[in-house]
């Protein structure tokens, strides 16, 4: 009799489940359900407020609805029967956190704190903490914080504590109700199970915690603010478990929401791009693995810990147990061209798109295709929402270079994608240079299936062999395993996540080799983006970061 | 009873035609004839012979048709009897030359040479003859030829040195052939009157003539090509004629042609921009005259010659006689624009545009003048199509920075306006620094009347305020002042440009100060745009030549 485990995977705008055979891996069925309140940031749903600049906000009871929805529907379409269903695995977007009651209610779900946008869950790309991430970098450096190097020397204000001061700052009242902050990714946990359990991959990533060295000291967080002090044991946890561990078992409400037997092993929670490793097939050092969607998260597993500068982090057990895992990314890649499409494609494109029954994307693919390495000469960098690593800099902008009245959409277009390509590179050879290999890349995420030509560029820039990941919901079947690795195989499951990725996950058969021609050429352009990019971004002319202090200033 | 004199306007695509009442300057009636050929930048007409890129070349005849058509269409439309019509004038694009034979006919219009795309009219942006003027500048340098600094340092691939060389260079034959090379102004002129008499306006500022040393030596000329050292008294003339002299009177042909009588007087050729400065009011030193269309061209009077850094040159009575006349420009402004709204303005916004009874650059406008100065957060370098003054660099590129994914096409619409304002400023500041005095600027040509924007972003960007031209066909409006000019008293005219000037040239009410706090804004934004304009356009980072020198390299 087959065995299935259930991954379910909370992004952005939406949650998926994912029903997954066991024994090898088929995906049999999938469902999204699409949030109701989606991202938060223009005004509060309850009154109307509006929010400030760079909010961005999610309600919790969006994430109830997924189960409630999304897992009935794959376990309907599918005709399994939920005694069939070994184990659930959840992924999820982060830092993505909330405050809640002792009990996991949301502060938000209570009419006394409704109103108050921080009473909301504060969504990964919620980017209104960067005073807090600024004072959190600052301090720690003045008291020569140890840890501050793990994450590239600098605490981004999409993390846990520069979200949770600022709850502290903006609203005191809401943090001292708050008996708990938490991800969102343990809350769902949670939710299923009914016991509070956290996990090593968002702690170790988000939330500056080593196996080895647990949180920052009191004395720190005394630092940033008196009352923060004891945020870790007021409001936290210390007890956090490794990546492939069981957290429980389902509920009965919990299972009344989903349709499946009390009782169904849960996983410890996981992070979207994460989770993704072993489903692209990755569990072991060297190859590296490149989650392409709105944005590009690298991952890539090693023996020991080395500082990257520049990187986000390096986790024990963040990904794979008993490997470190580290973490880069960019901030703005699918999200670069999605903007291109929306904002700068001419009213001509749509037609012709649509006459050949293209989309915009696909038309601008197939005219960029066609152009030779070099022959728009535009450059670009690649920072339209900041860079993520190396410079670890939200406040860097994009810039377009080498524009011609004979430059076309296609060619920018182009440009843009290849911008992408030399930030890629610039991590890669970050980590090369810092001992931690990469000799492979395995991509996966919405981007490989859906645009070749970015597939090739990536080979060219990079130099290097890249393959892609059978799966198109790599988070999910993630998860997934991880839910068979929760079940055990004892009850049909697996015992480790290398024996699940050995039995679940696959690549495509098609892989993206360098063309040597295009490298040469490459090579040229990446040089002059790598001038480009430390003029910019590394203090010779900071005239992004003066006209973006400028642009808020104007804005007030 | 009321005289009358004819302006004809050859511009890039079409000539225009205008008639004008001597007495009070009013336009009575203006028409259009558009070349037949066009620009001829792809195939040869003759042959379909396929031309090499930047090659840019007219037909001499369509300037003769425009003779035929336009100036009986506003005899005709007008109802004034041609014996009333005292004088005509005309303006031309430049440099814009040919090879003929010397009798006039151009090389073109003979069997034997109509295959060969260099015995037709290279038209003004031909940028084809780059080798021709590079070896011109170096050579000049090398051997230490005083009029180099007239020309801010550098002769561009415009001009006509670089193209009659390159006439030698690539089609000896052509050369040889060629009794005369000559420009289209004067070429036309010649066609009206019967008689070879050339202009100092663009001797001056096209063929390295000055009043007080004519041309370069012929020992220049001869270490360019030994078959080059006789090009001016071979091939040209040393009888050059001030800019207000009278050229000689309208032939039996040219009046069969025109429909006026024969015995008009017609006045020296002149260029569009040089003669839009008397019909924008200005004779006089201190008020800068700005002809804003595709491309800006920055005119300005001084008492003295000064020789100001990357200017395109200084000509005594090259504008008005008994002054000097400097000329600056930048190369990419309307155009600027116009390629935006072709390449990079989505859909939506044609359709609001539309719904709104807009044009799509009128709506653009209206959003781009709701943002307050700085509020976007972008800066661009306007070098689209190069830059013409102060780094006179063809091979600079454009570039746009600050971008997010927030960034609203107006915004980027706005930044490119913007930017071609501090193009201007520059400028200006280039000649106060060199003691030629910029007290006040008169704006023509095409945008002045379209874009109000534009114009107080100019105010507030030079700290000047900005005058307006009362006519919108200045070049049609100047020409027919000289013509009456031409014409002189005694037959109804006047005897000299500054009398025509107060007679026939208005300014409009309106004018545009400068705002004191966008000025303030303006200086920190233009601060930066030095700073970046030095880094690209000064050898810092000379990315944009080697990205366009590896783009000519690729497209072969």
């Amino acid at each position: 009799m087959s065995k299935y485990a259930i991954g379910v995977d909370f992004g952005t705008e939406s949650g998926r489940a994912l029903l997954v055979d066991v024994a090898g891996g088929r995906e049999v069925a999938t469902h999204v359900h699409p949030y109701g309140d989606g991202v938060i940031d223009e005004t509060l749903p309850t009154t109307g407020y509006k929010l400030p600049p760079d909010f961005a906000l999610q309600n919790p009871m969006d994430y109830i609805a997924v189960f409630q929805n999304a897992v009935p529907a794959v376990l309907e379409a599918s005709g399994v029967d939920p005694a069939d269903v070994i184990g659930v695995g959840i992924d999820f977007t982060a830092c993505t956190m909330l405050p809640t009651l002792a009990d996991g209610t949301p502060l938000c779900a209570l009419d006394a704190w409704k109103d108050n946008p921080h009473a909301w869950v504060k969504l990964w790309k919620h980017h209104a903490a960067q005073p807090e991430a600024d004072k959190i970098n600052a301090t720690a450096a003045e008291m020569g914080e140890p840890w501050l190097s793990r994450y590239g020397n600098k605490i981004s204000s999409e993390w846990f504590f520069s979200k949770a001061l600022q709850i502290l700052d903006e609203a005191p009242e809401v943090y001292a109700a708050a008996d708990r902050l938490i991800e969102g990714a343990d809350w769902v946990v949670w939710q299923l199970t009914g016991e509070e359990k956290r996990n090593a991959c968002t702690a170790g990533y988000k939330a500056i915690w080593s196996k080895r060295e647990g949180y920052p000291g009191s004395a720190f967080f005394k630092a940033l603010d008196p009352r923060f002090e004891d945020v870790v044991d007021a409001k936290m946890s210390r007890d956090i478990y490794a990546i492939g561990d069981k957290a429980g078992e389902l509920t009965e409400q919990a299972a009344a929401w989903t349709g499946l037997l009390p009782g169904t092993a849960v996983a410890i929670a996981n992070v979207d791009a994460h989770v993704s490793v072993p489903a692209a097939t990755v569990t072991e050092v060297g190859r590296m693995v490149i989650i392409m969607g709105t944005s590009n998260c690298h991952m890539v597993l090693g023996r020991e810990e080395k500082r990257v500068p520049g990187m986000c982090g390096v986790v024990e057990d963040g990904i794979i147990p008993g490997l470190f895992g580290f973490e880069a990314g960019q901030s703005c890649v699918g999200d670069h061209f999605a903007w291109f499409v929306e904002n700068c494609v001419p009213a001509a494109y749509e037609k012709e798109a649509a006459a050949k029954g293209l989309n915009v994307h696909q038309l601008l693919e197939q005219k960029a295709a066609a152009l030779a390495v070099g022959e728009s000469g535009l450059l670009a960098l690649d920072w339209w929402n900041g860079n993520r690593s190396t410079l670890v800099d939200v406040d860097l902008t994009g810039m377009l270079l080498g524009a011609t009245l004979a430059t076309k959409p296609e060619e920018i277009y182009r440009a843009l994608i290849e911008a992408t390509a030399y930030g890629t590179r610039v991590i890669v050879e970050a980590f090369e240079e810092n001992g931690v290999a990469v000799d492979e890349i395995v991509a996966t995420g919405g981007l490989p299936g859906r645009n070749k030509l970015l597939m090739q560029i990536y080979a060219d820039v990079s130099g290097r062999e890249i393959k892609v990941a059978a799966t198109e919901q790599a988070g999910a079947l993630g998860s997934a395993m991880f839910g068979a690795v929760a079940a055990g195989e004892a009850r049909g499951g697996y015992d480790t996540i290398f024996q699940a990725a050995q039995e679940m996950a696959r690549l495509q058969d098609v892989t993206y080799k360098p063309i040597p021609e295009n490298q040469a050429v490459y090579d040229k352009l990446y040089a002059e983006y790598v001038t480009l990019y430390d003029y910019f971004g590394r203090g010779s002319n900071d005239v992004m970061k003066r006209l973006k202090a400028l642009k808020a200033e104007i804005r007030g």
